[in-house]
């Protein structure tokens, strides 16, 4: 791979960027303890989260129209009230909580990584999360990005192809300028089916249900790295 | 008009937040100064300029697919080339002229503007350059924004309101928590009409087809300034 080929990096978020699970977790705790419900938490946030590929192939299928993933997740939420206790909850504590995922925290290494790699490369989010989810999540997270990309101005999810196709032509470049870093593998491996250049971010603290996969082979993927500052370190950046 | 209700600015780019004439005038002088050529750089420039509105049209019309800014600046620029002595370009020089509208330098108030507006407000750029030039415009000229919002994105030019509508959905907002700030009253009109909020940026110094008026009595729009600092100002930002 000739790396000054690339213009510009694409991220994925969910895993990549920022540590959904424990996010996740931790707000809801909060949220249980507030309320005194004891539940098991990292089992509910597991549960919300593996709601999310049945539910993007529900739209795949023709099932449900085009729905952004705040829509999605509410979808899922609403089917785990019960199960954890949460039934009690109001329609604006619901609504809240459903936008705990605009408020994902960062991985330690993503800020200095990003900022590195932004005076190099174009960088841009390409997220299932829809463009408002996206925006908020990185305000709230200090995240500053030159564009946000996401499967919404396909109205199509990863990893379906039109996904990076679409990435590729907003941003006016051909697919091979483009580098997708994700921490899942069939992220990646779609991407390069689309053209795409591939850098893998290993990070094994990371308990996905969508498939966040040690690689120890790499599995060819352009570049393998233990984080955002290493990526900008292999990136010259 | 109640500011705190408003959580997001969608900026007009072209003359309001950059100096397209300028620029474009300033590039093209030194492009004719390498190749001997001396014309009436302003007129190319306004004519260039003056052929967006009807390339628009045209699109409208359906005598054109939908076509990116880029692509509508390129057929005007090639009905410019002889006239004004650019025949002789290579295509790799046209090509570059024609990226022009990617390298816009901003007016001297609006990184200090947009900087403090940002810590308060969401900031998407809502232009009819597509995303790949707003990209590298933005980057080019050190501008930072939560978003980068296009007509393109609608596949509609301003002033048709979907372009004002699915920012606003992109967003997840309503119309009316969204303000449009331009220095061209067509477009505050139009996004008025699609609920938003307006704010109007006088810069008289604007020569622009288009239509950049001096508003005398502000014809109604929320706020009224004269440059970005101004706006930050008003808005307790």
């Amino acid at each position: 791979m000739a790396d000054l080929e690339v213009r510009a990096l694409t991220f994925d978020v969910f895993g990549t960027v920022v540590d959904w699970r424990g996010s996740v977790i931790e707000e809801v705790e909060r949220l249980g303890r507030s309320h005194g419900i004891d539940v098991d938490w990292e089992s509910f946030a597991d549960a919300w989260r593996a709601g999310y590929g049945p539910g993007m192939d529900r739209v795949r299928r023709g099932e449900l129209p085009w729905t952004p993933l705040d829509g999605l997740h509410r979808l899922i939420l609403d089917g785990l009230l019960d199960q954890y206790g949460l039934a009690g909850l109001t329609e604006p504590e619901i609504e809240r909580l459903n936008r705990v995922w605009h408020r994902l925290k960062p991985w330690p290494d993503v800020t200095e990584g990003l900022q590195r790699l932004r005076q190099k490369y174009v960088t841009a989010t390409l997220s299932n999360g829809n463009v408002a989810l996206l925006v908020n999540l990185s305000k709230h997270a200090g995240l500053s990005w030159d564009c946000i990309l996401s499967a919404e101005l396909a109205m199509q999810y990863k990893p379906d192809l039109e996904v990076y196709q679409t990435a590729a032509d907003l941003l006016g470049l051909s697919a091979d300028a483009v580098m997708m870093v994700a921490s899942h593998e069939f992220d990646l491996q779609a991407a390069r089916r689309a053209g795409f250049k591939t850098a893998f971010v290993d990070r094994p603290q990371l308990i996905d249900s969508v498939g966040a996969e040690h690689t120890d082979d790499g599995d060819g993927f352009d570049i393998v790295v233990n984080d955002f500052v290493e990526l900008a370190d292999r990136l010259g950046a």
